[in-house]
């Protein structure tokens, strides 16, 4: 068996507990004790630790009937801000956030096959970095960390983008590299977890504590949580489910195999669809993904013949795709995100139901209730800001968790 | 988020720690302290727990270099008996188990589609039960419990087999059923769920703490354990992989989908494909499945091309759909295991290392043991009466932890 450390217990617990201040806004000792599974002395513990490095703090006290008011706890927005990227494989999303995990500023530049290497990546997001902080008026001894979303595979711990089949990025040290450009606290991870936390603290997960989070853009992935919590897998590699196969030596997909969910409801499956029923589709531009997706949506929102068999098509396999995660998984919610997913979800909605319905067992299907990522923002920024938050809590609690002994909980 | 109860929290708590001294065959409060997230506080009380109602008992003590000695834990062979029963689609396996979960007498009988309806299950399980007890000298007093597996859907909870494709159950209020004949405390769940658990306690989960456990029989599953835990999804119905599509618009399957996984590597979807290679094939035994898988296996392993190409088709579908698990969880150990498998699994394994190869992405595959399931005798049984541990300890402690105020952990 594994064995987690004193320390990864005492990071779970905090986790734990900050995510629920931040799900519900504000909470007391004891609403945090009677929704978790931590002792009240555990929670105690992990709320010192918070309040003593200033992420959050006791607000209003409220009355307790009998007993003796009770602290809310609430986040500590101006204790200092948070930066969230989303390096996304046609644009890089920069935003700025309070601790409170408000977008106070953010920025969009797009790329392309000419600017995507990791030097150019870097620059880019310095470069907004930098921007947003000046228009906001702040300075980089604000910024207490930087979240770094990018696609594909992502050892965090060893700051590698082990494989980005997109930009064919491997084992790329891109931690140090943008450490050096940005000269800031830079935490690295992939959309399907960043996407799944932000999913989990504000979002569905407010309400289910098993969700999956599926991301279709250019890439498509689900991101897993289990029990409330981030399921990573054993290698940070778990919600691969882009490339599950779908269609038993169907068509080739970039990672190699062949017959993968992306290769079928990723933007460019999407367009390869289309080209299929139409080569000359005027809804094709190119390899623009963007206008592309954008020109399907309003073509099937218009009634459009092709563009609604697109539609269905493309509903088809990501339902069979949808189902399988209910019939392996069984969550309560699945919650379709990233832009292309968005783009098409509310044409694609009704038919992926039916879809799903007809491929999945009845129980788990009924059990799950299948939507569209309603976080407003980037939800992948957003959580790519979470994960900058742990990792400067981290940071700034190493020392303090040093010096004392025995076990969290 | 859902709230788990005090009860749940210390019902898990017991879990883990029997789980570890079941594991290791013995263990210190010190050694579960060091490999678990408990507290020793936590440990201690749920030790003491378990020592009192003699589940466990207090081996000879060891030394700890200066400090005292410290008293070694061990499960109590003879407080009682179990029962674990594996209700598969053709036969029935009852196995009566010591305390220490290992079988003392075991008993197995075929069953056919005359004999598959609820009534004959318990008349079945019951003169068993009946017939072992007397063979082992002991009578139904000295059992604590009796865990029964059927196929298909379960609600534990309800005591209901929700659906079982294989016999279109729908609803069967299968504990009373069981209850009425046997007159023992029973408790239900499915293979999937049971093979897990032996798995965890008995097989891969002893070095693993994300393991699945693929059941390859008439029946086709995928059983999950997440951080030394079984994973049972929102309703229980975790782990239906074997109604996941991998051959989009594929065979039908008895499940109402098309291209499920059951459909090609279930027996009778093996057998499937063997009549295509060759519909009058001498290793087709009718509708005999136990006789022309066991056919197949003998062929293969004598070189028979038409047998060889039915494995290697087979190891097609089943390495594509296990590709599948090992990018979406990124497990460390898939144990492949029931009857089938372990028949054909000699004949499979190489072949399929390398179809999964050729599916999954490098990190999460390279992550992944993949392996024939190797607990001696029927681990489903074994699970099954695990679940009759469990249920036995939660009946005579619920009085306990009742009079006890206060968390567990």
């Amino acid at each position: 068996m594994l064995r987690r450390s004193t320390s990864d217990i005492r990071r779970a617990n905090r986790l734990d507990v900050l995510r629920r201040i931040y799900a519900a806004g504000s909470a007391t000792r004891q609403e945090i004790a009677r929704d978790s599974e931590l002792s009240f002395a555990t929670i105690a513990n992990v709320v010192n630790d918070l309040l003593g490095c200033g992420v959050i703090v006791e607000g209003h006290f409220e009355g307790s009937g009998s007993g003796r008011p009770r602290a809310v706890l609430v986040p500590n927005a101006g204790r200092g801000l948070l930066v969230g990227v989303d390096v996304a494989e046609t644009y890089v999303h920069v935003a700025l956030f309070d601790l409170a995990l408000q977008v106070r500023h953010a920025s969009e530049h797009p790329i392309g096959p000419e600017t995507n290497q990791p030097d150019d990546i870097a620059a880019h997001i310095g470069e907004a970095i930098d921007a947003l902080l000046a228009e906001f008026g702040a300075s980089k001894s604000d910024v207490l960390g930087v979240g770094v979303s990018v696609p594909g595979q992502v050892a965090p711990a060893l700051g590698v983008s082990v494989f980005a089949p997109g930009w064919d990025w491997h084992d790329v040290p891109l931690l140090a590299i943008l450490q050096e450009r940005i000269e800031l606290p830079v935490y690295l991870d992939n959309p399907l977890m960043a996407s799944t936390v932000a999913e989990l603290w504000f979002g569905a997960g407010r309400e289910a504590d098993n969700v999956i989070c599926v991301t279709v853009g250019t890439g498509v992935g689900a991101g897993i949580a289990i029990n409330g919590s981030l399921y990573r897998g054993t290698t940070n590699a778990a919600g691969e489910w882009g490339h599950s196969v779908v269609v038993y030596d169907g068509r080739s997909c970039r990672c190699g195999s062949r017959g993968c969910v992306e290769a079928y409801v990723g933007a460019p499956g999407v367009m390869r669809t289309l080209r299929e029923l139409d080569a000359d589709s005027p809804l094709l531009h190119g390899d623009d993904q963007d206008a592309t997706i954008a020109a399907l949506a309003r073509a099937a929102g218009d009634g459009d013949p092709v563009a609604l068999e697109a539609i269905r098509r493309t509903a088809g396999y990501l339902g069979a795709g949808l189902a399988n995660l209910v019939n392996i998984l069984n969550p309560e919610a699945i919650v379709i995100g990233s832009w292309a997913g968005l783009a098409l979800g509310p044409h694609l909605l009704e038919e992926l139901r039916e879809v799903v319905a007809r491929h999945a067992l009845d129980r788990p299907n009924t059990a799950a209730r299948l939507h569209l990522c309603d976080i407003p923002g980037d939800p992948v920024s957003l959580g790519a800001a979470t994960f900058a938050l742990e990792g400067f809590l981290d940071e700034v609690l190493a020392g303090a968790s040093r010096t004392k002994s025995g076990r969290s909980s």
